[in-house]
């Protein structure tokens, strides 16, 4: 998605430096992927393995000084949750950004992810929903691929802010595909004033709820 | 999905009982939301810990004589995966169904879940493509929400049998939510021959590819 892929890590006196995306250096990476020799490889491990390496990935990279750090979690309340939320929590993360999909399925995965939250004392910032509906370029009809409302149902049930809804949408998935610039080449997606809307609100209500 | 949440397990002397679908008895589950008091809970489990509950679902559940075990594993290729094909191992699993969506990011998980089987032996039945295009309800033209043919080409690259693609449908996510019969409910359902066509296909050759 962001043209990384075949990237390597490399060491300096203050630790690993992270893959730099752009020239301006304003978004740099950590990832597994980079630390494996092929991008088939399969990384194998049991979850001591993983935590050791997740509590590296904080601690001897060289991040430098950092806005945001965004943790892209996998699904679930497992071990890369946990270590995840151990080594950051002497930073004081800002909390928890949780996505679900509409499915009621989906939906009770992400109920026992707010479990999770609440255990291990982390914020939850809100819940997106994505997956929200497919506009038709044919026809321009919206229809529900999957059910409706699930994310701003839960957050009602669950008194946490509902951040938006992002559609099912073509010419985003094209995008992330070919690694292109999304928010430059389709400002008229409908995607896009749901994810800005989405942005803005972490931005300006994430810092308020902290304090 | 099989309207079986808030069922509970019983004991009997072979073991645990698990949970029967139908009246026939021809669907019988094993979940670990079938343990926990409340479907909100987190099952917030290290490694270990999960990797013993695997085993004990394949050695104390009292399955009697079944025609297939499927076991719906999360993505990746962590503990979970590993226990499982452990603790099947001495029963001579038939293998993995593999399933995609047509992205590559989905492909290139894909591809490693794959290299996951070809080291713990494990034989793959073959890739099955999911979210494979959308036909709008409103014009019946079909769109490809995420791109195309990424299952095929994987299957092509890697010598693995493709056994076909399923379309994203709202009547077969709408049946999954309501727990209803799609099969019985909406046999005109364009996901419908694609499911049929898999399970067949699961069905005849993979004894063959067993032999």
């Amino acid at each position: 998605m962001l043209r990384a892929q075949g990237r390597a890590v490399h060491q300096c006196d203050s630790g690993w430096v992270p893959v730099f995306v752009d020239q301006e250096q304003s978004i740099s990476l950590m990832s597994v992927g980079f630390l494996l020799e092929s991008p088939d490889e399969a990384v194998v491990w049991r979850g001591p393995k993983k935590n050791a390496l997740i509590k590296q990935f904080v601690s001897d990279v060289a991040w430098g000084q950092l806005d945001y750090l965004v943790v892209d979690t996998p699904p679930g309340t497992s071990d890369e949750h946990m270590a995840a939320v151990e080594a950051l929590r002497p930073y004081g993360p800002l909390g928890a950004l949780v996505v679900t999909t509409p499915q009621a399925v989906s939906v009770g995965d992400v109920r026992r992810e707010l479990t999770f939250c609440r255990k291990t004392g982390l914020q939850v910032v809100g819940i997106v929903e994505n997956m929200s509906g497919f506009v038709c370029p044919h026809c321009t009809e919206c229809t529900n691929v999957f059910s409706r409302g699930g994310g701003a149902e839960l957050a009602r049930l669950t008194g946490v802010p509902f951040l938006g809804s992002v559609p099912l949408d073509p010419e985003l998935t094209r995008s992330l595909e070919e690694g292109r610039d999304f928010i430059r080449d389709f400002p008229q997606s409908p995607a896009f004033p749901a994810l800005s809307s989405i942005a803005q609100k972490v931005l300006s209500e994430a810092p308020a709820r902290l304090s």
